[in-house]
């Protein structure tokens, strides 16, 4: 039996290798529960104060049929899958087509505190307090 | 009496323009309790399952006799302050100068879980959970 344990192994299973520099998420995998890749997250959206992630903002790169637009999801429909190494999205792919998205070209849609609300109804979820 | 308020007031003062993406915060002032200017942020740590904030990425870009290295602080030893737009750290600068750094060209820091434990220890803080 191997004594060589890494680091994660020797810590216990309550500590892993969780932590990342925001700017390195960008380009991680979005996968659905079937484990076909849907797309990646481009960047997520913070909460200034309370220093949440509210919002995925993911892109399909015109995978399915859906195009280059910017998709913001509610960061907990979003499932970190370490096996993957990505993101699993449970959300049916019609509701993700027909879901509020915004162009990569535009300034941000984040100024304005309805445009949270709006996704955060969209999906049916109550916003992060 | 002007009828025309912004969303913000419109809204309540429990709902302010408070999200931003992460790859906006990048750049952000951060200052001292006096209102000088100490750096900027350069990044944000995220867990990447509870999707919380961590530590923020401190540059100081020589400011005060401080480096071009990085310098992570834990998240809540930031606030957010409306009036500089920025962040106030109240930490003392020559706790600062001594802190733990990494060099801008570095890989990433974070792949190693006791490199965060680290950080809380020399700042005193418990890890968020």
């Amino acid at each position: 039996m191997s004594s060589t344990l890494g680091t994660h192994e020797m810590a216990g299973a309550e500590v892993s290798v969780d932590n990342i520099e925001a700017s390195r998420v960008s380009g991680t995998s979005v996968y659905d529960t079937q484990g076909e890749k849907l797309g990646s997250i481009d960047d997520v959206v913070l909460g200034k104060r309370d220093g949440r992630v509210k919002y995925a903002i993911l892109s399909f790169g015109g995978f399915l049929g859906i195009g280059e637009e910017h998709y913001p999801l509610p960061w907990d429909a979003l499932k970190y899958d370490e096996r993957q190494g990505g993101y699993v999205v449970g959300i049916p792919i019609e509701q993700l087509k027909g879901a509020p998205s915004y162009a990569r070209s535009s300034t941000s849609a984040w100024d304005d505190p309805a445009y949270g609300r709006g996704i955060d109804d969209y999906y049916g979820v109550r916003p992060v307090i």
